[in-house]
């Protein structure tokens, strides 16, 4: 096992009507930035039950926080916190939205540009404390101290961290996914099964708890994910999936093994050329990952193969490639398109890709820092 | 699932060399209790690294905390701290330092008699700050806000929690239980295990992710607790065994769901009235609460048989016999005596621990509050 450090101090209140607890985490005194999305917590009654709890404090509301939060929306809140001398947050919404608050709290102090955050992982000396009202199971991102932030002129998608932007507590309800489309309770099976497939699937490192740990997710992602798709919201199915998402990237699995990400990096570049949804891209470049990178991951992609997909017959070759088709076949069976040609994507973009990977420092990812710009181009290829 | 609050801050640094952060973590200005236990660390050479990692930092130290620690041995820190104005406590040893130092920090500014914490489940508004060392993997103390204490004169053994005694920091080095004798190993490995089949093994509450993460740590004592006997010892299934140790007990596997605990509560008073190790009470408890309690705890108990027993063949019945006989086999293997008679201990002491839990109100015991006196001296006579 490798040495580590783990650290995660965020407080979780999970279940039925846990949105009442804010009232007693945040000061009474607090200056509040409430931070959303598009508004659809206006008409779920997630927006009422937040401001409910939230009594008599002094709120200003920042909403538009897009999907791939934009650096240049971000700034706007920065600016208005400086100026109405703001000193917490609250984010409502899904990892997006996490994501861009973490960004906000660390920018407020932080005399350069923020951007640094993301380009020279500078971390911000300061940051305002961080409170979350998840409402989409997916990024994680409600008990970790990363984000993933974009820039919209440059078509940057990179992302941050920095352990001052853990959110004091986060509220998970389940019931406050109940009203999601289908296409983003999917994304976030997606999402959390290659957060835990990116720690997981690499080599053997004499871990064997942590490799069950991510095991357990995968399995349970597979046995509730279906349930989601084919019938009336269910609690318990919602509240397995939501804590699925949240121990898939809160650094536990992660502890004392390697780690990949190749998927990640290759997948943002498709979220910022094309605009593609970031688990769709998961969906689509982590396939390929396995398969062109199968003899350096051939251990535990048999580990993987067996204990999660069932997997006891045949060759090694043969069970590793059906390993491979059962991942696709599940990311399909949830509404996913795993191909790039079903999104119009061609050689083009992956060429550009392959420069833009190598032009950003990132021509050796990986576990192994093997997964140059070629092998970028011949994963991409396999998934056209 | 059940709702549930998690909140975990501890920073645990895990491997090789790791005991020199404590400079890092230990304010330069920390006036020190350094409490240990009988003095193993300083022939180990545990004792010498922690000093010098201290450097120039005032240190008092305090040792003879015992396993058990009693109520009477940490009043007597206590009283030290007050009148040299001490600040800081470092822990160096298992969990009985642990625990015991966690009394001190809480009891230290205390008004009334500490031993309330125990009886009557009062919280101290303010704890002095910890920092673990850790040489012994068994507890979980290192990265939970709980202990138990003896106070000898009553002969009683009793839990306390507060959330302000969650160490800052806590160090696990696999290397400081190098030195252990075998016993120590394997009581470690029983007491992780009974953590956390107390959590595991109730009744189905519909959270498939906390049964896989539990069933995780269970599968991985198995397979590394006996490479623990085998050999001299190995670093990697040392640093196994220690994080298992600690995933059993710092609150995740336990979210969402029933607990027992009945075999705590009557191991307590074993080692109360005849000063039995803990994790041999734990040994001896166990089985018989799954013979008596196996309606009860059926389907758990069948889920248990099958996952982590690999049990496929027989009836229910057949299935959940073998369950029990194996989980003792397991413990005999590791050199834990299982049986009453073999400790001497027969009818008197079963009659006096059931009428002793029945006086301190723990008549209802489990996680259903079905594990009456009655029980009791069912499930202690079943083990004779």
């Amino acid at each position: 096992m490798k040495n580590f450090t783990y650290y995660n101090p965020t407080k979780i209140h999970f279940g039925k009507g846990q949105i009442s607890t804010i009232d007693t985490e945040i000061p009474s005194g607090a200056r509040i930035m409430l931070t959303y999305g598009g508004g659809s917590i206006k008409t779920n009654g997630i927006y009422d039950q937040v401001i409910k709890a939230l009594g008599e404090r002094h709120i200003v509301e920042f909403s538009g926080i897009e999907a791939n939060p934009r650096y240049e929306t971000l700034m706007k809140a920065v600016v208005i916190i400086r100026e109405q001398k703001l000193d917490y947050l609250l984010a409502v919404g899904g990892g997006s939205v996490v994501d861009g608050t973490k960004f906000i709290a660390a920018a407020v102090d932080y005399p350069g540009d923020p951007w640094d955050f993301c380009t020279m992982g500078i971390q911000s000396k300061s940051a305002l404390p961080i409170g979350v009202v998840l409402t989409l199971a997916a990024t994680g991102s409600e008990m970790n101290s990363g984000g993933v932030i974009t820039r919209e002129e440059q078509k940057s998608k990179r992302a941050f961290g920095n352990p001052l932007v853990f959110p004091k507590f986060s509220v998970l309800d389940p019931e406050t996914t109940f009203s999601l489309p289908p296409r983003q309770v999917t994304n976030g099976i997606v999402d959390a099964f290659v957060h835990t497939t990116e720690q997981y699937l690499t080599f053997p490192a004499h871990a064997p708890l942590q490799d069950r740990q991510a095991e357990g997710i995968l399995l349970t992602l597979i046995e509730e994910g279906p349930k989601a798709l084919l019938q009336a919201p269910d609690y318990d199915n919602r509240a397995n999936l939501m804590w699925c998402a949240t121990q898939a990237l809160n650094g536990l699995i992660g502890t004392g093994v390697p780690q990949d990400w190749a998927t990640h990096m290759i997948g943002h570049e498709l979220t910022a050329l094309h605009g593609l949804d970031h688990a769709v891209t998961l969906a689509i470049v982590w396939p390929g990952v396995m398969h062109i990178m199968k003899d350096e991951k051939k251990e535990k992609l048999l580990q993987y193969a067996k204990r999660v997909w069932l997997i006891t017959e045949g060759t090694d070759d043969e069970k590793i490639k059906k390993a491979i088709t059962l991942t696709d076949n599940f990311f399909r069976s949830l509404g996913v398109k795993t191909r790039l040609s079903e999104h119009q994507i061609g050689s083009v973009t992956i060429n550009k890709i392959a420069e833009r990977l190598q032009g950003a420092g990132m021509a050796k990812l990986g576990e192994r820092g093997t997964i140059t710009p070629e092998k970028v181009i011949k994963i991409l290829n396999e998934r056209l």
